[in-house]
């Protein structure tokens, strides 16, 4: 079998960067330890490699469909669905006491990086039922919880999130599904929800969707909008399960992740169908976005692993592949020598340290940002909680957005090391850059992210979040400077990060005046030179961990295994933060043209 | 319908901007004249709309495929090839005698763009069949011109170019099929052949195949490469058709262009496989190449077109997408107004200028390398012509390469403008996108390119073709320099230009030590580097001409088209042509990476 992720490198950015034994000291967490968490890796990726890699092809060649009003699925769905329910593994960061084993989201992050690796069109429908039940188990009230949870831990009944509407796409604002109060203390729901990842297969009794409605009267925009529980099947008395009249209307084809549906539901076209609030009234956004931040990390961390399985095959077949010869010093080859492995030549090599550089960069911020996740839970003091808080929100959009963008980036090259072949599908490579495609889209857009990240995070508090994270960048900056290996690089990493601040400096000027809508014109733009500048301190903080590794002699893996983090450290700050001259000029760059009021024509 | 190409934008480019008319002053184009040149352009904008746009989405759903040795592809190739035969479009570019109409490539190119914009999975099979009857007529003997080109020029018999082999790929140095000479003049061929385009298909009674093999006893390396022609069928005495031996082992099932047909082909398994050498022996590779050289600007208009259709999809989605709200000055929306279509939202509209910058400048080099190929034959003095001869030679990479991989990035942002919309298949932008990626695949790949750029072109005649084009360059930016509005720009180009100038010469140090392979290393970076300076100069003079007609009130079309030329151009320095800073960093960067001997290490 050919290998989609390397277990040495999960390992090390789990244990020796991430340092995920720290998390046991905590009392959520005592029954925990480093063994444990190495015995859960290794068994993800033994199912990943029987289970769930193997239907990689498969299920992108045989995709999902709809058939008279049914979705039908691979049949490896309904085993990892049972699976799952089976292992605890839909529950797995929750509390005990609800049926979870109170794993550190940080070990999740990883297991899902396993398994994504191998298959990314089937851990969604596991990972979205975990959200939805989690949902329901933060807001929901002990019935709802006790009606619907166990069944969805137990991968018997599939949850979703119900957002988006035709007519309203990325504006929440404008959502009309409407909720009428029942005498019974339920709510009659009429509208159609489209985009609806794992919204209905044949694999599960019954799907338990998560769904954002305006009650009758309720304000206009944001404000107006409430979460309820609309389950497909309603459960009657005895047990057995009755039609909600949520209708499937249809599965939308894709580019790619053919393999997990994307639905169009209908409710209430007959005017039965039920729901039940989740929390209080118009508080529905506020709620969502608890499963909406955790799905854009958990996006970001598919776009790792999807970009991840890509470097891996196209690693190999550069080892593989012969052709050409190398350029000598004269400046002729020698068409009597053999042909020489790809892998030798500068511009392979090239494409490959891209590869590297961002999916083992996009890993490690991943992983960053579940840990900042558990201790905002768990950390000993409000403070601190609050801290690790702020650094989850400024991290989340980056998070969500790199991984993303620069793994499609990263598998175009992957593809283009394999020629010709990466455009055909006997190779997996052009399956990865379809795959890949969504995640820009998925959870919000791109463009969604970076109005998040420079419209609310780097402002909230005052700056306070930004504030926070420069200081964590400056610790990883004193500890590269104990190297003097290191001491060229922790200097670029800090010309860069106040450069970033100047730069900020410079467009809170148009906010301030008033010009908000210039403040965020060039919000995509920031976010790509802020996450060069988070990479960057990625980078910086593996290669100290390797140098230091190597320099004390104690190696966990093989020598080069820590070298070749130190050699792509240099690659990113050589190649990649390099960019963040050009995207500066953009963002300091006084004229305008993208303003409505510019005047600028498209035509 | 929807709309694939703009006509305005192209007579502009062609007429304002090329002055497509000064050509016909030359002998060899006299009987045309401007009207006769957009009587073409309309005929051909007219057909496409009727006869190849309607199948564009069709061919996907349905692509070509291998049954029992034989491939079939969709009706409507027979149909083009019929039709391109009877209009005289496959010879076209010609000489009267043998059949052309003396169009020059400019006009030829121009016409393709269209019909590629409409569908571009059709225009490769007239394309390919085009340019193996030049070769045969090129450099062939009377009696193969006499045999194949006129079936071929009337669009019955196909042709195609055979160059990749699969131990080989790239490197032909290494193809190892055999052509053994027999007692009749013919040879005997034995070898394999991949990726050949159009190279079966049931609308055809026979396929001419241009083929690269090596004579017994040849030289090792490219000096034993000679070049002949494989028909499919040999042609008997009484005019019908035997089989030559000529196996179609499979069709290439592709990401994208799959109406295309990318056939693998045996040749002599049965040991009766005939062919004529065209031309003398062992000059196989340098006759290819003129066929190889077109190709590579026929590819750059592919890319160009795909994403001309993506940018005229996405604008129009824009234009009628309500969606949000903007940003007013309080920095609140109004939740009580109607939402805004989203062409309205800053990053949209720097995602369609984006589009926009790429697709229209990419024309702009497609036609003005074209321009050069027909000058480098028809200007007066052999002075001229190897002027001309040498601007061809530096742009042919670039025309090939900056088209495909900005244009990939263009259609990645057309399709983010449609949301999740964007990777659905009810919307095209799923489809460009996938088509697209050929094309940084095609003749050549990007790096195989920039090799040809860096290792060939900019230092062929002691950097002749590269001071010819800096002397074009120049000019352009005297003439915006009469006009005040464009005078930073033109500045600008002026440094950037310099700065280009000032990194090949650092560069150059590396070959002059002898370090070449540490010279080329970086050529890929190099590419983009020197396209974005390439593509600056574009704009800037088509800037220039809108400029002159606005001012002299000398308008063929709406006034809104030229402002919009100059903001596009005021994009493309914003944007685009800051990459450079951080371009030059990497080129003028001191540590080295990706050579061997440097010794970084990828896991």
């Amino acid at each position: 079998m050919s290998e989609y992720v390397s277990m040495d490198n999960v390992k090390f950015t789990l244990f020796d960067v991430m340092d995920a034994e720290s998390l046991v000291q905590y009392e959520r967490y005592q029954d925990h330890d480093k063994e444990s968490f190495e015995i859960l890796l290794d068994s993800i990726k033994d199912y990943s490699d029987k289970s769930l890699f193997p239907y990689f092809k498969e299920m992108d060649e045989d995709p999902c469909r709809y058939e008279d009003g049914k979705i039908y699925t691979h049949p490896a769905v309904g085993e990892m669905m049972r699976v799952a329910g089976e292992n605890g593994h839909i529950g797995a960061t929750f509390d005990y006491e609800i049926g979870g084993i109170q794993l550190p989201h940080l070990i999740h992050h990883t297991l899902a990086h396993i398994t994504q690796s191998a298959n990314n069109s089937l851990p969604g429908y596991t990972g979205l039922t975990g959200g939805a039940a989690n949902l329901i188990i933060t807001f929901g009230s002990q019935e709802l919880k006790d009606k619907y949870v166990p069944n969805m831990l137990a991968g018997k009944w599939g949850g979703t999130m119900c957002l988006t509407e035709p007519q309203a796409g990325s504006s929440l604002s404008d959502i009309v599904t409407s909720a009428s109060p029942n005498n019974d203390g339920s709510y009659s729901i009429k509208g159609q929800k489209i985009f609806i990842s794992g919204g209905d297969h044949e694999h599960c009794d019954n799907f338990i969707h998560l769904l954002l409605a305006r009650i009758d009267g309720a304000p206009a925009g944001t404000k107006g909008i409430s979460l309820f529980v609309v389950p497909k099947n309603r459960i009657k008395e005895d047990g057995s399960l009755e039609s909600n009249d949520v209708i499937t209307a249809g599965d939308f084809q894709k580019m790619g992740q053919r393999g997990y549906c994307t639905t169009h539901l209908a409710f209430g076209e007959k005017d039965d169908c039920k729901a039940w609030l989740v929390g209080t009234e118009n508080k529905g956004l506020k709620y969502m976005f608890q499963m909406m931040n955790g799905a854009r990390i958990d996006v970001g961390g598919i776009a790792t692993s999807i970009a991840t399985a890509a470097y891996h095959a196209s690693l190999q077949y550069a080892k593989e592949r012969p052709q050409g010869r190398r350029i000598t010093s004269g400046g002729q080859k020698n068409v009597n020598e053999a042909q020489t492995t790809i892998i030798n030549h500068p511009d392979v090599r090239r494409m490959l340290f891209l590869q590297k550089a961002v999916t083992e960069g996009s890993l490690a911020l991943v992983m960053l940002t579940s840990k900042y996740h558990d201790l905002s839970k768990v950390a000993e003091t409000e403070e601190e909680r609050e801290k690790y808080h702020d650094l989850l929100e400024i991290l989340t959009p980056i998070t969500k957005t790199y991984p993303s963008e620069m793994g499609q980036t990263s598998i175009s090259n992957g593809l283009q090391i394999l020629g010709g072949y990466g455009f055909c599908t006997d190779f997996p490579l052009e399956q990865y850059y379809r795959d890949i495609r969504i995640t820009s889209l998925y959870e919000g857009t791109t463009g969604i992210q970076s109005l998040d990240l420079l419209g609310r995070k780097v402002v909230m508090k005052n700056g306070q979040a930004m504030k926070l994270l420069t200081k964590e960048v400056i610790e990883t900056i004193k500890a590269a400077s104990n190297y003097d290996a290191l001491q060229p690089y922790a200097n670029q990493l800090k010309d860069a990060s106040k450069e970033l601040e100047g730069t900020l400096m410079h467009l809170l000027q148009y906010a301030m005046k008033g010009q908000n809508e210039r403040y965020i014109a060039d919000a995509t733009i920031f976010m790509e030179y802020m996450s060069n500048v988070v990479m960057a301190w990625q980078w910086l903080n593996m290669a100290t961990v390797a140098k230091t590794a190597l320099l004390t002699d104690q190696l966990n893996y093989d020598q080069s295994f820590y070298v070749s983090k130190i050699d792509t450290m240099k690659y990113f700050f050589k190649y990649e933060l390099s960019k963040n001259k050009g995207l500066q000029d953009i963002l300091m760059n006084p004229e305008s043209i993208t303003i409505v009021e510019d005047n600028a024509v498209l035509v």
